[in-house]
């Protein structure tokens, strides 16, 4: 099977974060379908075990396939750094992860520290830390996983003082080990800019996954793009659990609540 | 089908926190066979719809009802509140839910106005609001939603300066409206207890689930109970993840780590 410019790009993530991707996608390809799909009957990932994260990952992708796709981003940090091999694997389309484009807007500052945050299950993956000594082997590379900043982001406390104060407990070893770029692994975090930038001082750059993942998708799968001029794509959004939560976050990300969300089961 | 002092007593709770549940019911009673399910592939329970609660507590009450059960212990708040009708009526063994036990020990304080904090979907259910007006209703209730307050269990900070600040945010309204009892409607929230004691102030009195549960388990089902003097009951965990996380904090809350544990899949 080959993919074609008729299909629709699909984006999964556990639940509200990859909308952070979405939202920069949908800016710089306005003329395509998309199909978004968060797991929200069973986020988050980035505290489960590798086996379980990959399941899900299998379960979303075989759902966003059956919509027709061309292309598929996996937008959840934690299955890209434990699931991607899997989920190509699976795939009969083209399959960008965040960790790769991440690692090389990271590397493309001309950091030589550089550190990574995320949940649980990205850190001790490993993922980011490959590939950023694949693509410079002289980088150094520090990391961190920090718990409590998806749960805060979702709290809506993004530009908070408690937040500040949270970032500074993470974030103070590695500044203080003199990191010069520090990669969001989350996308979540994002929506922690404010805080984040704070506590890292205007040193440090701070590198997210969405503008990242986009120039790798025009780069890489421009062939795949319909580049219609003036054609308004069209956006579905599927969740697996309707929760209120996801619908205010999600408004908060893309400045307007989402007309219509369907609920679909994929296990 | 009835049930005997042959079967074990089966918890069910999202995760981790109904261990605090578990914790007491063996102290006073370390005669009773116990299956534990968190159902860690899935959790959070609290920030998910009633209809997703409702489902993921039915199939761990069929699940656990399959390991030979002579009494279910709903040991999550968020379930408890939202599901525990669905769960009594699918179950031919007592069940025992963590609300009814908890607005029960607030109300024997004497307290004029109560106030219960726990998930989003608790606070929502207003399960514990009508619990207490039903037991008094002359009491008055607050309740507020403490989204921030698991992870932070979760953390292992519950008695860290962070915690006291969300703490005090959070509890703050409630404090200033005078509240005399406060009911920790979740079951990891007796982790933070530290932290929640020296914000309320020594005039406010904590209700946790752990002893309320305990308490109706022994006056109400009493005939159910072995009461074999010496005999030395066995536990059996079992989760739907298995994840470094949850034994991590399993062993903070039992006192060691579990020798043991089963992974099932109960969708």
């Amino acid at each position: 099977m080959t993919s074609s410019p008729g299909g629709a790009i699909g984006i999964f993530d556990s639940g509200v974060g990859g909308l952070t991707v979405l939202r920069e996608l949908r800016r710089r390809l306005p003329g395509e379908d998309f199909v978004y799909l968060g797991d929200t009957a069973r986020l988050p990932y980035g505290t489960k075990s590798a086996d379980t994260v990959r399941r899900y990952a299998l379960n979303a992708t075989a759902h966003l396939l059956g919509e027709g796709l061309k292309l598929l981003v996996v937008a959840c940090n934690t299955a890209s750094a434990e699931a991607l091999d899997a989920v190509t694997a699976a795939s009969p389309v083209p399959v960008v992860g965040v960790v790769e484009p991440g690692a090389r807007a990271a590397i493309a500052t001309g950091a030589r520290r550089v550190a990574v945050i995320g949940t649980e299950g990205t850190v001790r993956s490993g993922a980011y830390q490959d590939a950023l000594r694949r693509l410079d082997p002289e980088v150094v590379v520090e990391a961190a996983p920090c718990p409590l900043l998806v749960p805060l982001a979702e709290e809506g406390w993004g530009d908070h003082p408690i937040t500040d104060q949270v970032a500074e407990t993470y974030l103070r070893p590695l500044l203080d080990r003199g990191v010069e770029a520090l990669i969001l692994g989350c996308t979540h975090y994002p929506l922690l800019t404010p805080s984040l930038a704070r506590i890292a001082g205007p040193d440090v750059r701070l590198v997210d996954s969405a503008s990242s993942v986009t120039d790798t998708v025009v780069r890489d799968h421009g062939a795949l793009l319909s580049g219609a001029p003036g054609r308004e794509g069209r956006l579905r959004l599927q969740l697996t659990d309707r929760s209120e939560r996801f619908l205010r976050i999600a408004a908060s990300i893309l400045g307007a609540t989402p007309d219509e969300v369907e609920l679909v089961d994929v296990v």
